[in-house]
Order: C-alpha cells, then sequence, then structure tokens
C-alpha cells in the first residue's frame, strides 16, 4: 500500500470469458509486479526427507492394498498404484442405483494413489520421459479397469505437488478419484463445449487460439497458457488430434507427453522458484453418447499456486489473475531448460 | 497414514447435491479427526499489530480516496468506505457498451473497501451488534449508490479475515466488487433457484432443510448448517422474510442480523481455534427482471478456512467436506458464547 506508482505504466484490466467453461475472469496486472518478477513466495521442495515414509521402496507393507505395480510382481518396482488409506469414497459400498436423480447417494467410488517413484527425493520432473510415460501409462491401465464399472461416470486424475498445493505426502505421487456422478464443472465443460460445436460445427479445443499464446510443442502435442487463464502461468498441456478420452493414449504418445510434461515443470520450477502446483487432467465422461466424442477433447492444466484464492472467487467463480496469459507465455517461451531437463 | 482405524467406527461416506448452486458435495467423515476435534491450526489473529497502518485513524492520507464515512464529516468516524489502491477493476474506464456478449470486455468496475473500525486491534466480532449493523447499512448505501450505474450487473460483498484467508490488511475491513457481467457461479445460481421455482412454485431457501441443522435465530434471521455445506462449519445466515436484494435490509433488521453474525463469528472463533475465514453476501443481480424477485434470496455463506482446495476441486468444482452438517450444527449449537459476545 506504499504507493500507487506500480500501477500508472500498466495495462487496464480486462474480462475474458473463457470458451471452455464459459465463464468470465478478471485480468488485472495493477495488483502485481512484473511478469518476470513473479516467484513462489516458498519453495515446495521437501527440506526434511523422511526415513519412515510409506510410499518408499521397502515400506509397502504400511500402505492400503495394491492395484498393480510397474514392472508386475517386481520386487523392484518402478511404479505402484494402490488404494488410498483415507478415501474420499469407498469402494465396500455397493454400487449406486442408476439415475442419481436425487438429492443424496451413498459415497460409492474409487479414490487410488499412484506412487511415481520409488525413491524418496525424486520428483516428477526428475524422471525421464519414457518413465513420466509410463505414469501416464498407469493411470490410462487404471482408468481402463474402471470402465468396467457401469456406476463410475467420471475418473478425475490429479496431482498435488506441495503442501500448499495440498499433497499431505511429500513423496512424488498423484491421485484418482472414480466418481458415480458427473462433477458440476465437468457438466459445465461438456454443455459449453457442446454449445460451441453446436454453433460452429467444430470442436472449440482443435480451434482454441494459439496466436501469442503458445509455449511450445512436440510431435503429437502442443503447450500454451489459455487466452483466459484462470491463474498466473497456468499451463495447458493439449493433444495435437482430435480425441475425446484420455484413456486411450497409447505408449507411444505418452512418453511424448511425458517430454513436454517435463520440460514445462521444469519451466514454471526455475522462472517461479520451485512452486507448489496442481495439474488436473481434462477428459470425458466414460460411458458419455456417441455425440459427446465429437465436440469433447482431453487436456492437461497445470496450475501453479501463485496467489491464493478468497472470498471474492469462492463467491462469484470469477478469479482475478494479475498476469495477462500472452505476457505468461511470453515469459515461459523464453525460459531455457535443456532438453534432458 | 499409521493406522486405518480411525475410519472404522465412521459413517461411509455420502453424496448430497446442494439445491441452491446445483452441485455434488462429498462428505467423507472417515478423512478426518471427531468433528469437536476440529480445529484450526494457526490462529488468525495478528500478533504483530502495526503503527504505521494506512486503514487506522489519523491515517487517512495514506489510503485511496474516501467515498463515504460514517458518521459523514466526522474526524472522529467509526467507518469509512475507499477506493481499494489496487482495484482488480479499474472505475476510470468507459461503461462498457451492454450486451457483453463478445469473449472480452472492458474491466470496468468499482473495488471499494470498507474499514470497519478505526481501531487496529479491534475485529469485526468484538464490535456491538448496533455497530455490526452500521457496517451492513454502510454496505447496503453503497449498493445503492451503483445501482445508478446501469453497467454495474453484480455487487459482491465479502470479507477475507486473517491471511490464509486471503487478507493482506490485518486491520478489519470489508470489500465490495461491482462487476459489469453475472459472475459465473450467480448464473449457475440463479439458474438452479428458477429450476426449483418452476418445479414447486417457490423459493427454494424458503423451503430450505432446517431440520437437524439450525444453530440459532433472532428476530428476522436463523443460522444453519447447509445440507449439502461444501465446507466443514460452514455456517449460512438467510432472512426469515424473502427478500432478493440484500442492500433493502434496513436499520432495524441490520442490527438483528448483527447480532446474529456476531454470535456466529464468536461461535467458530471459540470452537476452531479463530480460524482464518470468508463471509459472502449472495445476492440477486442489481438490474434483474421482476420474476427473478420471486425466486431469489439473498443469504450469508460463512467459511472458516480449516482445508484448503487442491488440484481434485479445481479440477472437478466438487468439494470434499470431512464433517457431516448435522454433527458440524450440533457442535455449533452446543457452543457457549454470551449474548454480549
Amino acid at each position: 500500500m506504499s504507493s500507487s506508482s506500480t500501477s500508472e505504466n500498466q495495462n487496464p484490466p480486462q474480462l475474458r470469458k473463457d470458451p471452455i467453461w464459459n465463464r468470465w475472469v478478471i485480468f488485472s496486472p495493477a495488483r502485481s509486479k512484473r511478469p518476470s518478477d513473479f516467484k513462489s513466495k516458498s519453495s515446495s521442495s521437501n527440506p526434511n526427507p523422511t526415513t519412515n515414509c510409506p510410499f518408499c521402496i521397502g515400506n509397502e507393507h504400511q500402505c492400503a492394498p495394491e492395484i498393480f505395480r510397474v514392472p508386475s510382481d517386481d520386487p523392484n518396482w518402478k511404479i505402484r498404484v494402490i488404494q488410498n488409506l483415507f478415501p474420499a469414497l469407498s469402494r465396500e459400498l455397493d454400487d449406486p442405483v442408476d439415475g442419481a436423480s436425487g438429492s443424496v447417494l451413498d459415497g460409492f467410488g474409487f479414490h487410488d494413489v499412484v506412487i511415481e517413484t520409488p525413491v524418496h527425493s525424486v520428483q516428477l520432473c526428475d524422471l525421464e520421459r519414457e518413465e513420466i510415460g509410463e505414469v501416464f501409462v498407469a493411470y490410462t491401465r487404471r482408468i481402463q479397469q474402471l470402465v468396467n464399472r457401469h456406476s463410475i461416470k467420471y475418473v478425475q486424475v490429479f496431482k498435488n505437488h506441495g503442501a500448499a498445493a495440498g499433497a499431505s505426502m511429500s513423496h512424488s505421487h498423484s491421485q484418482m478419484i472414480a466418481l458415480p456422478v458427473i462433477p458440476p464443472s465437468v457438466s459445465a465443460r461438456l454443455g459449453s463445449m457442446k454449445d460451441f460445436f453446436d454453433q460452429t460445427g467444430k470442436c472449440c479445443i482443435c480451434e482454441i487460439q494459439r496466436e501469442n499464446l503458445l509455449i511450445d510443442s512436440s510431435t503429437y502435442f502442443f503447450s500454451l497458457v489459455p487466452y483466459a487463464a484462470s491463474f498466473p502461468f497456468e499451463i495447458w498441456i493439449v493433444p495435437r488430434y482430435h480425441s475425446a478420452h484420455f484413456h486411450e493414449l497409447d505408449a507411444e504418445k505418452a512418453i511424448d507427453l511425458g517430454g513436454l510434461l517435463k520440460q514445462m515443470l521444469n519451466k514454471i520450477s526455475l522462472q517461479l522458484n520451485d512452486p507448489p502446483f496442481n495439474f488436473m487432467i481434462h477428459t470425458s465422461p466414460l460411458h458419455g453418447n456417441e455425440s459427446e466424442l465429437a465436440y469433447t477433447h482431453w487436456f492437461i492444466q497445470i496450475v501453479p499456486q501463485l496467489v491464493g484464492t478468497a472470498g471474492f472467487e469462492l463467491a462469484t467463480g470469477c478469479y482475478i489473475n494479475p498476469v495477462f496469459p500472452e505476457d505468461a507465455a511470453k515469459v515461459l517461451r523464453e525460459v531455457n531448460v535443456s532438453e534432458s531437463g
């Protein structure tokens, strides 16, 4: 509050409507420093590696039951998919009666953990692109198992990195929650993408604005800051090819995706001081109708946790982003990370 | 992760659909301690009161321009409504052309701060009910000024208390953002309330479920934990009488509301270890059509910040609440705070 001079040379605020979720975002650069000065206040690295982490190799007995490991039956595993010891939903309840038309439903579902590495000190971005690819393949394999449960409508894959981003364990892991309902933001996204398709005959992700927003690309994917990003330095990784379901990703594309994700995580780590972050895979419902396949298109959203959400965002669902997407994209394009990380 | 025994005596998880925003919430008590053991990790009190706070009486010259004070023209003011020095939206831009049908709009709007007391060490819940009533009257007076700007569609009143709830200043204050668009969550709420009205002929807030959920009531208001609360110990304060617009609140009702808010804030402070919190006033758009008045009903939502939101909530819009609303309501009913606080 010491001076108002920071706002004098800034662009005025602007509202942009995100076409994917059909929601307004406020861009307000006057509330912030220069985009290139943006840093996380505290590094998300764990300064005190524990010697008694249940996710570490050798401590498997401390965990909830395993679903599968990679490689299979190998005590020298690279990836383990296990049940969450404190699941948000219960796999032990009966499958709910189809429909969910009322206002209450038993909390049936699956909540799994993907341990991405056997080694406590290794983070996802430290892995080779082929190894990150194997993590993606593990996600797809678990989703393919869940497709057979007709009462599961949607599987959310997400990663919380750093305590400030919601991670309760510092050992590198991601989570999968399989839900008996279509969650609210997914319904909003499907509705908005359908409207775009009805009006234009095209998929709105295939048509996404890239000009001034592109960060990088690989054989099968590109990365960009979306035109109406809700958060500063938010990044999307988008398949170049039209595809409704993440879980149809094959091994070759998974490795290509692993390389681009590694590069994006290294860029935000270097530029933003190893910030806490979330990434989320936005895909289509498991048992959607045929027409949904034409207008839905999966992608990954990476959100560095740099600004808190507070009463205004809670109340309105409208985010205030202090960094214009084209400025964030320019900064991220220029961060120099080597191919090998 | 040390033991799975905590989950054995718990109710199984359940999904409940909130009828106001039409969204599913997951109730998952196995992930938590007993409801009565819930505490904020860190008190939100400011341990280091500053001697150079621009919101303190005598430091008015350090602030952005004043809009009005209470009492008027009194150097010994009790409340000041001022411009935010770092506004999210700019009052200096031209009013946007009506419609907002495109995907971009100039960031025209108003972002004001309501300084609730001249004294740094005094928190909102320390004020007398009559003084909190005057804060509510100040909100209504400012909204009544903004009603005259036809391009302002909605005014969000909110309070962030404690750094973890988004407050950048520790001196007790609240904020008002006047927007040139209807924000996403407000559109969702209006749509859902209209659906209920079309199906039943009734206002869904007038019909809100109170059984086992009521905390307390006053002459004109009642407080409860909503049936599908998104957050543990979330509280709503609801007018007993049907009213679409908060800003039609009169002085008598404002004092009554001040008493009930004071009591609820004291209850969460005592029970939950002075947690950071947000409160938000959910009202109706300024220039809605006549039919909206029948199915919209304003209320206040109070959210203690006890659990973080992470990748799952960001991706799905679906919250995981570890405390069943009837358990939270029972705990809050039994917290004994004196009438005078």
